[in-house]
């Protein structure tokens, strides 16, 4: 038996088996159509016992899915044991609304939850302040207190059903108000599983919903996760972003580059807090996006994997294989879509979608063919959510783990993913690490310069766009049926406001809001658990953001 | 320099380089959205220099592209040189109707046609024949005369686009008529490419269009060849087609095996005839269908080259490597396609397409959403068209030959494709080749029990199908754009095939059919010749068929 025979073994033994004793398969047996048994794992066995070269550079390079370096994934039987979380982003209107959409799409067999949020709540607005006009309940659902969280999640069980919110520069206070809405229900911290985005390097990068500035809002993040590693332990602290960076124009490497290079600052920052890397290693989330280049993509989220366990283990030298795994959230690329023959998205997003099944996601969200229309109507993204549906019950691709592993085009993409990409992350630590490369603008250069050069690929014909600069059909009338906020949501959001805050204990808010200023004043100071408190008292968002600002001030770039 | 070095500096040398001075690739450089340079071919070069092991695997099984075994395809560059042809199975209704769709297709980008005829046309009857009351126009083109063939492909210029006809018991005047029409159009036979489908054996198998007895039928099928093979020498002579064996019910490894168990006996037929196997080997062409399990129909695209290679060259002594290569048509599974939920079949189709280009096809028809409910409208054909560009133009995976090879999941089940198929063919030629398993009923009852197999698995719900057993959706509506033959059809075909008969010369055409009789009593006379005079003096397709039946009588299963 040579090394890699023996490795196999034990990984059969160590985690396969215990992971089996605990959670059965979806099936039995795997086979295809014409009966051929499907295996687990498939691995180059007689060229690996041939061979040291071969075994040595499999081991080091790919190894078993469940363990370092984790390019084949991060679970043992990966899709064999559950398909990922089937989670479509969505959110609009009220909280009433919202609510509603949520069911349905429960309802149609998706797994778990994902908020979008209007751009006064992203920024820390309440519904009625003048800056909000006219966006109130566009973007995303309108959160201005706990009352609209409870709503947003009634009938919701917080034990079972997983809640990812893509909020930023107040999740803190996003979160709070869903540990408030748990203890309502009677469900304990340490039950509740989600995400909050809290990821505000790339907003300052590319999405531009920031408030205080980087120091600041530095602090937020670190303070989440050392509330989150004592209290809500299963609760994924951040989810580092590369979907934005991505949708800026970005290319795959640079996604993956500067996602980790931000995800490196993070690190940093909570260890300089005084955290242990392994308190909260575990509980960094990864979003990326799914683009069109089918075979850089699949590539692109196992180098993702392969770069992000050697930073943990190596650099931080994180000892809980936990730590070192990278687990992430895809979106398809909302840039791709066109406003022009609709349907045709309905292919992109499909070849985005398996790209991402391939590269072994944890979760993802299918855009909906309407989305560079409007937001997406019921009908759209049920045939979305189908998408995703037929992935996993009908193409047979969730049946063994990372199907395109030793693809020689797949392999080469990865090592060369991962190499571009390291070259990028060297030059952000010979900045002084992520921060100061955006400070800088390189980040955002970068960016630039990929994007750039993308458009004029397209303005060219270089690169077809089918049915925009190529294939076009004759005039296009607009789909009948795409979803339109109403304007009363302003109104009915702000009369529910005004309900709130003339129904509170106008004492204990002051009061709320006297502690939050005081602790923020205090560089040291933990902050959690007093917005808990201040939420759990009917104060506003935006009274809350507003303390805040009085002390961190604001972020102009 | 090893074996391996040695032989792809070989293939780099004569095949590519020989290739691009003739045939320029699409781009002067493949990139991916990074700028990572891709290549046109990866292979396993530093393992293959290390191991003569991986060597001489590599070298025996995959090989390189336009080379033996043609594991990875038939042609050097592939995509890289042309995209598959686009090719949209079309037809309806009269042949001015169809004319009208074809050049529709076409001015949407389409790159080849494919016509379907009505029932009447495919069994040899004209439209006014009682038999067909009801069937004329329905399920594709009515066919009577060569005046319907000069309307059908009226505009189309026969030296510049390549013309499949999914024709089988009369293929041989059908295709009299396509030679007839390009006399017209001053078009040199030589220059004339396509198809005809032409493949009785599967008739009897799964499809049912048959006219004649197996031995008369294999008679028609030689001609053809012969007369091709001094004639129409770039015409494909025959499609042999798996595709309504899988929508049959087969499993892909029965696809594969019956339809190579099928080519195997049009070739043992052809030499038997005296034919020389490399005068009609390299225009033999096949047809296959892309199914849901992702992994094993790229699989057994490649596989099915590889096997029939062999046979080509082992069994049957082919010398010219055009006679070794598998060239082969896909359609996607019709029989995969669900009619609730419709545009969930856009889904379907695009995994399915994106298949049978991982595996090399050299052409591509995909389903409309709506075609299980009806014909396809000009929309949903649009999409499905469109579904087909943006593999080819924005998915990159046209920018690498063979991409998925070495994946060990994918090299795992083509090995398995070929040694399950291996054994089928085995078990049909002990039993005497295909068409005495056929008549045995022996193919036919293994289809039967795969198919039952499969309609249990849906019926127990252990197969799912998203949108019929799981995830069904509220009572659904009809899509209100659904074609529809108009009734009028076949009066106005048999208005049209009356005046056909009342002007042309009624001596000439009884002298024409004579001889087709004539000919048809004597088994070593020639008949392709005689069937081109019948109809370029507007004999029809019912009298030249049923001169044929008085003399070759009718198959009765």
């Amino acid at each position: 038996m040579n090394q890699f025979t023996e490795r196999k073994a034990a990984w059969e033994e160590k985690r396969v088996s215990k992971l089996l004793a605990k959670a059965p398969e979806r099936q039995p047996e795997f086979t295809t159509s014409s009966g051929i048994p499907v295996e687990r794992l498939h691995t180059p066995d007689a060229a690996a016992e041939a061979c040291p070269q071969v075994a040595g550079e499999y081991l080091d390079k790919l190894g078993f899915p469940g363990e370092y370096p984790f390019t084949r994934g991060v679970q043992p039987t990966m899709y064999r044991g559950r398909f990922w979380t089937m989670r479509q982003y969505a959110g609009f209107g009220t909280a009433a609304e919202s609510n509603r959409r949520y069911k349905y799409l429960l309802a149609q067999g998706q797994t778990g939850l994902s908020v979008a949020f209007d751009l006064p709540t992203q920024i820390g607005y309440d519904a009625d302040d003048p800056i909000c006009l006219g966006e109130v309940g566009k973007v995303g659902v309108a959160i201005s207190s706990l009352a609209d969280m409870e709503t947003l999640l009634d009938g919701i069980p917080l034990d079972k059903v997983s809640i990812s919110m893509t909020i930023n520069a107040p999740a803190a206070i996003l979160l709070a108000m869903v540990i408030a809405v748990a203890r309502q229900q009677g469900v304990d911290s340490r039950q509740l599983r989600g995400t909050v985005q809290n990821d505000i390097l790339k907003e300052y990068i590319a999405r531009g919903t920031y408030i205080f500035p980087p120091a600041p809002s530095m602090r937020l993040i670190t303070d989440l996760f050392r509330y989150c590693a004592a209290d809500v332990p299963n609760w994924n602290t951040i989810s580092i972003s590369g979907y934005h960076i991505r949708e800026a124009g970005s290319t795959a490497v640079q996604e993956v580059a500067f996602t980790l290079a931000n995800g490196i600052e993070y690190v940093k920052a909570a260890i300089d807090a005084g955290l242990a890397v392994d308190d909260f290693g575990p509980q960094l989330a990864f979003f990326f996006n799914s683009h069109n280049n089918f075979l850089e993509e699949v590539a692109k989220f196992r180098a993702a994997r392969r770069i992000w366990a050697a930073i943990m283990r190596g650099r931080f030298g994180a000892q809980d294989p936990k730590s070192w795994q990278l687990r992430f959230h895809t979106q398809t690329a909302g840039s791709t879509l066109t406003a022009q023959q609709p349907e045709n998205n309905i292919v992109r997003v499909t070849l985005q979608a398996l790209a991402a099944v391939l590269g072994g996601t944890q979760s993802l969200h299918t855009n909906s063919k309407d989305e560079a229309l409007a937001l997406p109507s019921e009908a759209a993204v049920e045939v979305a959510l189908r998408t995703q549906q037929i992935i996993a019950y009908e193409s047979g691709v969730a049946d063994t783990v990372d199907p395109l592993a030793g693809s020689y085009a797949v392999e080469h993409l990865t090592d060369e993913i991962e190499r571009r990409a390291l070259a990028y992350i060297e030059r952000i630590d010979a900045m002084g690490g992520a921060r100061k490369a955006i400070e800088a603008g390189y980040i955002q250069g970068e960016i630039q310069d990929a994007a750039y050069a993308a458009l004029r690929g397209v303005e060219s014909g270089e690169q077809v766009v089918v049915g925009v600069n190529k294939f076009q059909h004759k005039q296009e009338a607009l789909p009948s049926d795409l979803l339109k906020i109403d304007e009363a949501v302003q109104a009915e959001q702000i009369a529910r406001l005004r309900t709130v805050r003339a129904n509170r204990d106008a004492v204990k808010v002051a009061g709320a809001l006297a502690r939050i200023q005081a602790a923020a004043e205090d560089p040291s100071a933990p902050l959690m658990s007093l917005f808990i408190e201040a939420v759990s008292v009917y104060a506003t968002l935006g009274e809350i953001c507003n303390t805040l600002r009085g002390v961190f001030g604001e972020y102009r770039p």
